[in-house]
């Protein structure tokens, strides 16, 4: 396939959205995207970041070459079925990139849905931060329509390719998340139960002593982790079911997702990551605030 | 109190309890131990460790001026509950240390029933290895009593009073080790889904490029651990009873308890310390070979 200007259709803009959006748009590819029913603030977000409204679903199909889902992990599937019926309207054959942190065997069920509209279906997960210029942040991608993704690498995504079968960027993805964000919820448990024990200066000294690249962890993390805590609940039990479907216990990540349930449910949690930043609380503050809400 | 030359019981000498004593023995401190119905290789260990054999626990708690239980925490109360019997049929004023890793609520429980038997309580918590000259290996304590453990500094053991409530000790060491064992925890459940969907070499290059500290640790922590992983299911239960009782999710905590427990239970959870270190297994081999049980 030769596609030298693709065009790209990002679902839904949100802050990954954006980012991928504009890198693309840097390097000089049209986004579109479908903001039926999105808010006003959506839309005139969406127009900073120069990225094209079109009217309706069929249009987004007809139009894009490829289609990028990024979304919270609860929506993966609904857009999915939302964009096969369009598949199925307009017999577009496009290449839908599910780009979401899901359970490979979501992603693989997602790819079924997609490929018997007549779509053609990569996996992908991204890993690191909304890409920008110096960032981090591959794009890991499977299934056999993988290298057709991967001529967004001329367009500054860092895609990259790992195999033939869906789900195998998905399992990346959730192996990596379950190891950074499943110790950054042990560490916000854990942090909190000494401060409601009364320990936290003992247990902070011992740390400190023994433990201080630990501890450094922890102070940078936890507070990094509150304004994101309520979009990680999805995400932790995408990896319980990862781990489950692959005989392992779902318990240690649905005891992570409680945790960042209870965190976004605080006072904290409800902030805007806009204010958050600006506040600039640190680990003790935000741990002692915590551990005050029930 | 003066207590020149105390003489120490431990109950009972495994591995931890063997380091003590061999640690206050070239203190010059008499240490005794009841071997009641005990295997002939624990009685000889005792012996080649100079720890002396009393005939029953009457006369452990008669010549005894501290007691020091050193065990698995499921064994933490039957063992008060006998020393208690002891103590109301001798009328002795034994300081009972409770050095178990468990939950604060079950250290307050014991010290009440140590106490309602005229016993005078220390909850504490040993964090590190085995005391052996040149390691850290702090012993926190706390209780009213906690200075007479304290004496034990002088015989080599790094006695850390923290606070006059027991229970307070016992909060530490269930925090510290929710860092540390519920860290190796998900590094090994991860790995193993990582290995069991196919993804162990995609996953190992993201982590050595980007969480190279965090890849390490796992490198070192997972196969160290696969010969305690049976001691550590009921420390990780205890965990999740004391994040409960503050009102946290036990979860988390459960889930480490089962990856620990599945562990155990392959052929690999069953090969003797010993056995393991002279085989020096590295990671990759470890976590193939786990993926491989169910």
């Amino acid at each position: 396939m030769t596609m030298p200007d693709p065009t790209v259709a990002i679902m839904s803009p949100g802050d990954m959205g954006h980012a991928v959006a504009a890198m693309l748009r840097a390097h000089g590819v049209r986004v579109i995207t479908c903001l039926e029913g999105r808010s006003p603030r959506t839309r005139s977000l969406a127009e900073q970041a120069g990225i094209e409204a079109v009217p309706d679903d069929d249009a987004l199909v007809r139009e894009a070459d490829l289609l990028l889902s990024i979304l919270v992990p609860a929506q993966a599937e609904s857009l999915a079925r939302r964009i096969a019926a369009a598949l199925e309207r307009t017999g577009k054959a496009l290449i839908y990139v599910d780009c979401n942190a899901i359970a490979p065997q979501t992603a693989r069920r997602i790819g079924q849905l997609v490929e018997a509209a007549g779509g053609r279906f990569v996996d992908a997960g991204i890993i690191g931060p909304p890409p920008r210029t110096g960032t981090r942040t591959p794009f890991y991608a499977s299934g056999e329509h993988a290298k057709s993704f991967a001529v967004l690498r001329d367009f500054g995504l860092d895609v990259r390719p790992v195999s033939q079968r869906p789900g195998d960027a998905s399992a990346v993805k959730m192996c990596y998340a379950a190891l950074t964000k499943g110790t950054t919820a042990l560490m916000t448990e854990l942090s909190v139960a000494a401060e409601r024990m009364g320990v936290t200066a003992v247990l902070r000294q011992e740390l400190s002593e023994s433990q201080q690249a630990a501890l450094e962890r922890m102070i940078g993390n936890v507070p990094a982790m509150v304004p994101k805590a309520h979009r990680w609940v999805g995400e932790m039990e995408e990896i319980a079911q990862t781990f489950e479907d692959c005989g392992l216990t779902p318990k240690t990540y649905l005891g992570a997702a409680e945790i960042y349930d209870f965190v976004a449910h605080t006072s904290l949690g409800t902030v805007s990551p806009e204010q958050w930043r600006d506040e600039g609380r640190p680990f003790e503050q935000v741990v002692a605030l915590l551990a005050k809400e029930r």
